[in-house]
């Protein structure tokens, strides 16, 4: 059965995280709010899913999946969820508790992205919070962006199997989110971004990497990747991008 | 062999999810930052275990756990790695899980409660962002504690196995770091906290039950409790605390 992936259409998001272990896995799966109304999907169905009494595990909010009876939500529980099904990730226990402390950082990460155009509150629209965002992208831009960066940098040159992966010698979940991060960061930042990056070998080498697998590649060029937008959490506002 | 804590000494901060757990497990564990120099502890332990060029997986940052050659960072992570041994989470994959996925929902609420006093950043000091912490604030109170609360209260009133608890019929790292959330949030939010408390009962209740348990309250006691201050996630600036 094919999984049901509910995350608010329009926007690449925390849903794109799944998306793209769900695309490169070659798993089969609709995204619901994406569908149509007349075969019961649409917001309506994210809606109802969201809202149900009945559900005894009830998502905070998007993204959560659906499998059969199973319900999950949260980013990176979604993916320590389907990670063995999919062959994401390592089989020995050490090697899945690194690869979800990873993705919770990256997951920090996104978090801090998402705040430098809402500091004030995620309420308000980003015209209503300019001066402080401006303040909170300096911050980013300077501090954290080759904080995070060089870790991720260092993980990878310490990796005892190769710096090709994060974890061990193979694609896991946290490679696949990496890249995305990456991809959003260069979209959302490009000057403070590559300014870091042309200090980061390994973890351009490891988006490209991503980039070009097979099943990856053909989701990126296909109509099922949406477009970063200024709607996501990622937005390209020149003004924040900050050197 | 004692567990190593390692965190930053003086403040409860995230380090405080982890020693909950310890304590109320009754595990054996050394504070590292807060031990002395003389005896190869302190917060010059804690700096050569952070930047140790020659650990695999090097933590981003405190709290992190070291677990004879095993070192874990990121609070959900330790959390889950520490709690089938503490005992502290139900056997099934998809308990597991969901006991996870409420971690990761009670760990975005942590993340804004500090953002409310350092929204701009957080290498500058609250006094230097005092207007925008007013707004962040605002929408904190208003709509953000109201919409989490209302979700832990929810869960506790959906658990088939009764509301005592937040997973199954038994104590699990969740209901420790709810207790620590609800606590955190009384005290930098008293006027907003409890105003959405009065229509949370389970979850009062579950805060109280947690802080009656025989290891918790001792804990809570003990001189190895460290106060809310105006150094930790959770200040308390009456100027923020808005209904």
């Amino acid at each position: 059965m094919a999984y049901e992936l509910h995350y608010w259409p329009g926007i690449q998001g925390r849903g794109e995280f799944v998306r793209l272990a769900l695309e490169a896995a070659g798993a089969p799966y609709v995204d619901v709010a994406r569908g149509a109304e007349s075969a019961g999907q649409g917001m309506a169905a994210l809606q109802r899913a969201l809202h149900d009494p009945h559900t005894a595990h009830p998502p905070f909010a998007p993204p959560f999946l659906k499998d059969g009876a199973v319900v999950v939500g949260q980013t990176a529980a979604i993916l320590q969820y389907l990670a063995p099904t999919l062959k994401l990730v390592a089989r020995s226990e050490q090697a899945r508790l690194w690869t979800q402390q990873v993705q919770l950082t990256i997951a920090d990460m996104v978090a801090e992205a998402h705040d430098t155009h809402h500091p004030v509150g995620m309420g308000l629209y980003y015209e209503d919070q300019k001066p402080e965002a401006l303040r909170r992208a300096a911050e980013f831009c300077r501090h954290r962006i080759p904080k995070f960066l060089r870790w991720f940098e260092s993980i990878l040159a310490r990796n005892p199997a190769g710096p090709r992966h994060l974890v061990g010698g193979r694609l896991s979940y946290a490679d696949l989110s990496l890249f995305q991060l990456v991809a959003g960061l260069r979209y959302a930042f490009p000057r403070a971004t590559e300014s870091v990056l042309a200090g980061t070998p390994l973890l351009v080498q490891l988006h490209d990497r991503v980039a070009a697998l097979p099943r990856v590649a053909a989701y990126l060029a296909s109509e099922r990747r949406l477009p970063f937008s200024e709607q996501g959490i990622f937005r390209r506002y020149p003004e924040l991008d900050l050197v």
